[in-house]
């Protein structure tokens, strides 16, 4: 075989096949579909055993972590929703009574939002719920599956760090 | 130790911690964490390299593997979408060339989708680029833990499934 011969049959591999991870592609998909489907659940239980759903559930989740409230920009933040998702979610919590809403004492033009004792208690029983649906919907997995998924979703979560401050590096 | 003893300290503990399942609570938010991260890396890239939303590659995949084309009312079930949000971006996708929407010859009132050359050719490159993008974000994970999460998630999807079928089922 000459060397022009090789080329050829290389580049045509490259045209056939220009990007061949399709073992890579389809653990995105399982992961996505998987991801997909706890969620789909955890939404339909929160909504039918609640009547909540699960953005209110997230913002009150990120309250209970915070005794002293949150200013309406941080939550906007580590929720990662928009000022203005975020201002529709706190309205109707505070219309149920679940949070306070009051201007910051150092800072007057800033908001801050608590969860309620009544707020917090309501939480608290929604999360000790919907930590028992998660484990249920996990009950297929043993010790070391557990350990497995762990470890290898901690470098799918580097590397795809990685991946994606490249497109903010350029 | 007596027996009532024991049996109030159980009960202690079972109040203390009535759903200790917080294992499983960090692995859900690690898989939804990746899941998140993945994705809005793809959007982002989608938009930025080809102007591209999700749902509309996501509905090109799904008319690149049906050589005749679709009716509307399947597309929405694959994608589980709404009608009203499906018709939205098959307007847009027929406005661009990349599809087009005739009767059924089989059932008038049925419109039947599909792709143009054109628009089979603009997927095929981009679900190139996907690929590539989705190879890069896994390139953390060597083929033991590529291994090991698709045998993991597979089991999780299993037992999700029979979990929320106990929804359904009541």
């Amino acid at each position: 075989m000459n060397d022009s011969v090789v080329a050829l049959d290389a580049e045509a591999k490259a045209l056939e096949a220009p990007a061949d991870h399709k073992d890579e592609l389809r653990l995105w998909l399982r992961l996505l579909t998987c991801a997909n489907l706890v969620e789909a659940t955890v939404r339909r239980r929160l909504r039918d055993s609640f009547d909540e759903t699960l953005p209110r559930f997230d913002l009150m989740a990120q309250l209970d972590r915070a005794p002293d409230g949150m200013t309406l920009s941080e939550l906007a933040q580590r929720m990662m929703v928009s000022n203005g998702n975020l201002t529709a979610l706190v309205e109707r919590l505070v219309e149920v009574g679940h949070l306070t809403r009051a201007p910051s004492p150092s800072d007057r033009r800033a908001q801050i939002v608590a969860l309620t004792p009544g707020g917090r208690r309501a939480f608290r029983k929604m999360a000790g719920a919907h930590e028992d649906w998660i484990a249920d919907m996990m009950s297929g997995l043993n010790a070391k599956d557990q350990a497995d998924l762990m470890r290898a979703l901690g470098k799918l979560k580097s590397s795809t760090r990685r991946a994606a401050e490249k497109d903010s590096g350029t």
